[in-house]
């Protein structure tokens, strides 16, 4: 497959990147950085998840709702669902 | 399947609204309405643009999707990285 | 001011792009164009349409917002809250 | 001013918080949850960082903005050019 799906150990360490950076913002609020600055910093962070959560979704339609789809429709038609579902709350968050 | 699937006329009846509300768009502008008004009413079409979109996204990983992973493993690969790739899209839009 | 705020003419003009866009969409849908076509055009249709939004939302605080908070700090506020509010929705649209 | 601006504690508590939901996803991705669930807790973070970023805006809004405002017109429209670039950057992240 191509670039979306990271294996666990690349997305831990962007988890770890963005939960660094999500301590960085509290340093900037804490000494008073010009909000503009941390606005474009919570900018990068919104970015950095959507593409975590973009890849993680690759790779649960590559394979779980894959599976699902090749055992059997009603299951594979439950996994559409709930992957959609999931889409849905992304794109209103 | 859910209720994000709509049938053909359900979706043309839909943008056929979306439609009006931009025309409409048109004359609140065109009558110096208060931008706050038409703001809001601009996140009201984006969010009725969008749930057309999830219901676009519903029925194509239910049906091509679907089929084409039913069909051949790398054909369902390709349109798994296709889906994902819209739906990143639809994130940054 | 920058090149956020546009003229009433050119808002009406990018409004009836978007509007045939629109249109455009009911055309791809009644013709059963891949749907993933369809969604790359509803991501454009949204970006569009943002790009309006954030030129009224600068014409408005570049004008109604600094007016109101040029002649009394209390309604200066009040437009602000609004102002807020009408972002904050337009983030979750 | 009305709820979106938080004081300094708030911000930093609320950013705290942030900061052990993308913890708790590192431990989600490690133990091999669902990921349709590590979606569900993505979207939550999505969601609670931009209630941060609106309060913030609406405190530089309220505060820098409206200094800049009050004390001389050409700063006041650099602020609100600025602002509405912080505003165009979150709407596309």
């Amino acid at each position: 497959m191509r670039g979306y799906t990271m294996n666990k150990d690349d997305y831990i360490k962007r988890l770890r990147r963005i939960e660094g950076q999500v301590r960085g913002l509290q340093r900037l609020v804490d000494e008073d950085t010009y909000c503009i600055d941390i606005l474009t910093q919570i900018s990068s962070v919104n970015a950095a998840l959507n593409s975590v959560a973009v890849g993680l979704l690759h790779g649960h339609l590559g394979h779980c709702v894959t599976d699902a789809i090749n055992t059997d429709q009603v299951e594979g038609a439950a996994k559409v669902d709930e992957a959609t579902a999931a889409i849905a709350r992304l794109l209103k968050s």
